[in-house]
């Protein structure tokens, strides 16, 4: 049900972290965690999200000694059902996150791409790369406890 | 109680975070909270540090899409009650942290110093201001529960 997969764009040197998963949940309640704001907190960050194109809104954290808690994103893609994307900008990351939702058999196949980070950003890639799959497992319940 | 404060330092351009408290407890529970393991991970962070001079460690916090939730850091001062020292590496931030006790009236005072923010490293900077006073309430919890 779990998966991750990491790639490379030789053309630019930029690094891409994908994660992906069959979530045995329709489309409809997927979208509906990626999208309203009090459910994205659960699984995600405390936002300002809002699903309209152009919408600039922020992700909020804990502030901590090396990091003031503060993602800026804009929202680029609103495909009801099927694709949303907005960048992600913090600490010097200037990346890219597009989630595309697809019926799968037994559910729902999610897949997330987040683009941008420069061959110099190891730590912020190595924390996506396990912040997907941390923030996916929230995602999961959050789904399941839709009615 | 609670007090901060904020410096700069003209020569090198570098900023420096100040976070001072008078905790109503003992010297000896202060330092037990800043120094063992079990104790600053509930206050801080999950950690394997050792009060030994020279000795490396991490903190680790959960990975987030911008960070790897790694701090790497390295004891530098060991002085019993009194200071206690460690580099704090993450990020880009190429930093020091310092505590002080003192006994006070009613206590004891801590002095929390964070040096080596550099200009351009205004995010860090700001998470340092906040996220010292969240680890301070944490702090003050902790060694509140101290036999």
């Amino acid at each position: 049900m779990s998966n991750s997969a990491e790639g490379s764009n030789p053309a630019e040197g930029a690094r891409t972290v994908v994660v992906e998963r069959v979530f045995p949940h329709s489309p409809e309640k997927l979208w509906r965690a990626l999208t309203e704001r009090p459910l994205i907190a659960q699984w995600l960050m405390d936002n300002d999200f809002e699903p309209v194109t152009g919408r600039k809104f922020q992700f909020r954290h804990e502030p901590m000694p090396n990091w003031n808690g503060v993602v800026d994103c804009e929202v680029l893609i609103v495909d009801p059902l099927k694709r949303l994307s907005y960048s992600w900008g913090s600490l010097g990351l200037d990346s890219v996150v597009l989630f595309t939702l697809t019926p799968a058999e037994g559910g729902t196949h999610v897949r997330m791409e987040q683009s941008g980070f420069r061959p110099d950003q190891q730590q912020a890639y190595g924390g996506a790369k396990y912040g997907w799959k941390n923030f996916f497992d929230g995602l999961e319940r959050v789904v399941a406890g839709l009615q």
